[in-house]
C-alpha cells in the first residue's frame, strides 16, 4: 500500500513534511509517493536515513498552491502538488493522501477527484480533541463555512462511524455544540439541526453548550465549518497565553518556582497533548477516497501521525465502514 | 449614588447576587437598590455584616424571568426583578444596574428601557479577557446572535472608548476576529465589515485570526454576538479541562507531583485570572444608561467586581464619553 503526500504543503514544507512522512513509512511498513518539486524532495530525502529498505518515490510536481491565494487557484493549477497527489489516489496508485497544505483548496481538489459517498452531500473535517474523559470528534472543524441542517446530521452518522472505526470508541454519543443547553437558544441552523438530529435514529444527546466542549459529555461534537475551525483556534491560542501565564504566576514566588521546575515534564506532555499542530491531521469525511488534512504549522511528528492516520484509515477500510453504515441509517 | 441589582437572577441567586453587591456597596460607599421577592432578599441580608452604615433598600418585585424561557418572556412580566431594576436607572432614582439572569432578557429588557446612543443600531456585551501581554475587550460577546457589517465599526468605536476610559489602556488597537488572516478568508460579515473598518479612521489592524485571540495583539477584539459568546464558552471548558488534564499529567510521576504540591496556589491564581466566572460582569455597551451583566454562574466574589465596575462606569460617566468620541469619530 502507498500513501501520496503533498510534500510542498505546510510553514515547513518540504522539510517537515519528508521527515514525518518517512519516519511514519519506517515505522509501519508502506510505501510513500512524495509529490512536489522533485529537487526540494530529493534534497530531504539525502537527509533521512535507512531509505534503502523503503519504497519511497518522488513524483514531480512543479506548482504549489499558496497559503494567500483562494481556494479556488488550484483549479488553475493542474501541476500543483496537491492536484498531483489527489490524481494519484484517484487512479489507484495510492491508497490514501495527506496534506498540510491550503485547507480550502485541499477540500476542494479532494472533493472534485474523490467524489462523494452515496448519502453525503459535503465533506467534513473530523478533528479529534482531547477531553477530560478522554478523546471527541470534532465535525465539521473547517471544511465548510456554512452548512445546512441536514449536513450536521450526516456529519454525525460519519463522526459515530469514524469514533468507532477509527478510534474504537464503544456507543459514541452525538452533542451538538451550542451556545445554550435549551433548544431554542442559538441560530437557526442549530435550532433545525437539533430537530432533525432528535428524529435521525442517531444516539443525539441534544445540544452541547459550549462551555461543557471539552468535559467529555459526548464523543461526536457537530458544528459547521466556521464554528468548529474558530473553536479550535481559539483553543489553541488560550493554551499557548495560559502557558505564558502559568510560567509568570509560578515565578511569583519561590516555592512556586521549584514546583514550575518539577512540573516541567507535565506542562510539556500536556501542551503535546493539547496542541493542534502536534496531534496530526484530520481526516476529510464523506469522499470516496481517504484524505487526511494537516495543520499548517504540522512539525515533522505531527505529519508523522498524520501519515500514520491516513494509512491506517485506509488499511481499516473506513471509506467501506461508512458506506455500509449509511446504508443502514438510510439518512 | 445607587446601583440597582437584580437580586433574583443568576444560578446562585439570591444568596451570592445580595453578599457581592453588599461587599462592593461597603467597599466603595455607595447605594445599593437589591429588586426582587422582598422576603428573599431580606433573608440574606440578615446575614451579611456592617449593614447599618450602608444605604442599602430592597425593591419588592414578584416575578422572575427563568433561564428555560426565552428572553421575550420578560415583555410579559412588568413585575420582574430585571423590569423594576431597568425602571429604576430609567427614571434616575439608581445610576446604573446589575444582572446576572438572563442575557437575552437583560438586553431586551436595558434596550428598551434606556434606548440608544446616536450613531449606535445595536447595544454590545464587552468582556474583558486577560491576554499574554494584559487585557482585552472582546466586543460583542453574546448581546447579537447577528450582526451587520456597520454594527461592527460601530462596536470598535465603542470597545476603544471603553478600552481607554474603562481600563485605561492607552492606544488600544482593534482587531477583527476571523478564522484567517487574510482578508479575502471568512464569511461575508467577516470580509464587509474589514473593508469598512479600513475606512473607518478607527485603530484598526486588521484580522486577528483566533489562534492569536489571547496573544495581545490587539485590546479591542471584534465579532458578533455568537461568535463571541462560543469563543468564551469554549474558553471556560478548557480551561476546566486543561486543569484537570495537568493535575493528572502531574500525578504521572512523583517529581510532578511534588512539582504540583508546590504550584497549587500558582494554578489557583491562574484559574481566577481566566476564569469567566470570577471576572465579574460586562458592559452592555451603546445604551444611554449603564448596565453591567454577570456571568450566569457568577460567585459572590464575582458579582462583588461586576457591581464595582457598574459604579465605576456610572461614576466615570463612560455613557457622556461614549457620546462625545462617537460624535467625534461620526461612524
Amino acid at each position: 500500500m502507498h500513501i501520496a503526500v503533498d510534500a510542498m504543503g505546510g510553514d515547513r514544507a518540504p522539510a517537515a513534511i519528508v521527515a514525518g512522512a518517512v519516519a511514519a513509512a519506517r515505522h509501519l511498513r508502506f510505501g510513500l509517493l512524495l509529490v512536489g518539486r522533485s529537487e526540494a524532495i530529493e534534497a530531504e530525502l539525502e537527509r533521512a536515513r535507512g531509505l534503502s529498505r523503503l519504497d519511497v518515490r518522488t513524483v514531480n510536481a512543479p506548482d504549489v498552491v499558496d497559503m494567500a491565494e483562494p481556494a479556488s487557484a488550484v483549479r488553475r493549477k493542474p501541476g500543483s502538488s496537491l492536484r498531483v497527489a489527489a490524481d494519484l489516489v484517484a487512479s489507484g496508485e495510492a491508497a490514501a493522501m495527506f496534506s498540510a497544505g491550503h485547507t480550502g483548496a485541499v477540500v476542494l481538489t479532494a472533493h472534485a477527484a474523490f467524489g462523494m459517498i452515496d448519502g453525503i452531500e459535503r465533506p467534513a473535517l473530523a478533528t479529534t480533541i482531547p477531553t477530560r474523559t478522554g478523546h471527541a470528534i470534532l465535525i465539521d472543524s473547517g471544511a465548510n463555512l456554512c452548512c445546512r441542517p441536514q449536513h450536521l446530521v450526516q456529519f454525525g452518522a460519519m463522526g459515530v462511524t469514524l469514533a468507532r472505526v477509527g478510534l474504537g470508541i464503544a456507543g459514541p454519543r452525538i452533542g451538538l455544540l451550542a451556545i445554550g443547553e435549551e433548544e431554542t437558544k442559538g441560530l437557526e441552523l442549530a435550532r433545525e439541526a437539533h430537530q432533525r438530529l432528535k428524529r435521525s435514529g442517531l444516539p443525539f444527546i441534544g445540544n452541547l453548550e459550549a462551555t461543557r466542549m471539552y468535559a467529555g459529555d459526548a464523543e461526536v461534537i457537530l458544528c459547521d465549518g466556521h464554528t468548529g475551525n474558530l473553536a479550535l483556534k481559539v483553543s489553541e491560542s488560550l493554551v499557548d497565553a495560559l502557558e505564558g501565564l502559568f510560567v509568570r504566576e509560578m515565578r511569583r514566588s519561590l516555592k512556586a518556582r521549584a514546583g514550575l521546575l518539577l512540573s516541567k515534564t507535565a506542562l510539556l506532555r500536556l501542551r503535546k497533548r493539547v496542541d493542534y499542530a502536534e496531534q496530526g491531521g484530520a481526516p476529510l469525511l464523506g469522499l470516496r477516497k481517504i484524505c487526511v488534512v494537516g495543520h499548517g504549522r504540522s512539525s515533522a511528528k505531527a505529519v508523522r501521525n498524520a501519515v500514520a492516520l491516513a494509512h491506517r484509515l485506509a488499511e481499516g477500510n473506513l471509506v467501506g465502514a461508512l458506506e455500509s453504515e449509511l446504508k443502514m441509517a438510510a439518512v
